[in-house]
């Protein structure tokens, strides 16, 4: 990846990435997630749903509970989740309740994501997507070629 | 309440209230849930959103970390989800995922219920709802009464 601009969305969405990494590299379904509060990263999380066996344990949710405990506020108004992959319904359903600022994703999952099922945003939440789209379809596409083989 | 025959929905949906009277009791809204697996209850929770300050953290989401936790396994197909009150869309996406046998919910929930944006369960799973409805929509009431005084 080139060099990436501070505060860009391609910036955190690189970190989000990373998360994503560490993610294949423990053999769990490579998708990661910050959240990011006034230009600063308050929260990192990736996909553990195999580890800690809880099909719950998706980055975005893990990412938005960190960050509400970092932040003491359970309502994360002033932030943006960044995550490399479209989120599922469940996901989607509690960004709704943390009435996030901005959902940031890279690539889109037209099968397992939110939309399929229309907005379930909040009103008050923007979303952005495809912003380090390849490289995120390509780590998921990478792991799925790796557990057929 | 009268009587209520073991193994029975009515009966589980029971201990689903007293999770969601410990709730009240502690400031929360009133919502419990139990996961039931051949006849035994191997979960129990109440929502926690305001003690834990996690939007994350309502009693269905907490009960199903816990029945996977109990189980060693995070697909639940062969458990149901008794909870007082419909579950929201995060609540529904969770249930999705872990493949439950049945979801089994006390009152309707028109404005904040997942069948607001369709149906949200797994195939597999089967619905019940109304167990118990006017006792658990009554605890609902008597919350959100209290807080406005």
């Amino acid at each position: 990846m080139e060099f990436l601009s501070l505060y860009s969305d391609e910036y955190f969405m690189q970190e989000a990435y990373r998360q994503a990494q560490y993610a294949f590299e423990e053999g769990e379904i490579p998708i990661g997630a910050v959240v990011v509060c006034n230009n600063r990263i308050i929260a990192k999380a990736y996909n553990q749903t195999e580890k800690l066996n809880d099909v719950t344990a998706h980055a975005e949710m893990l990412a938005l509970t960190a960050a509400a405990n970092y932040l003491g506020n359970k309502y994360l108004s002033d932030c943006t989740l960044y995550v490399t992959v479209e989120p599922c319904i469940m996901c989607a359903g509690a960004s709704y309740w943390a009435q996030l600022k901005r959902v940031v994703f890279g690539t889109a999952e037209p099968k397992r994501g939110y939309r399929k099922a229309g907005n379930l945003l909040h009103p008050k939440t923007e979303m952005a997507s495809g912003i380090l789209a390849a490289e995120c379809a390509e780590l998921m596409a990478s792991f799925f070629a790796r557990k057929r083989n």
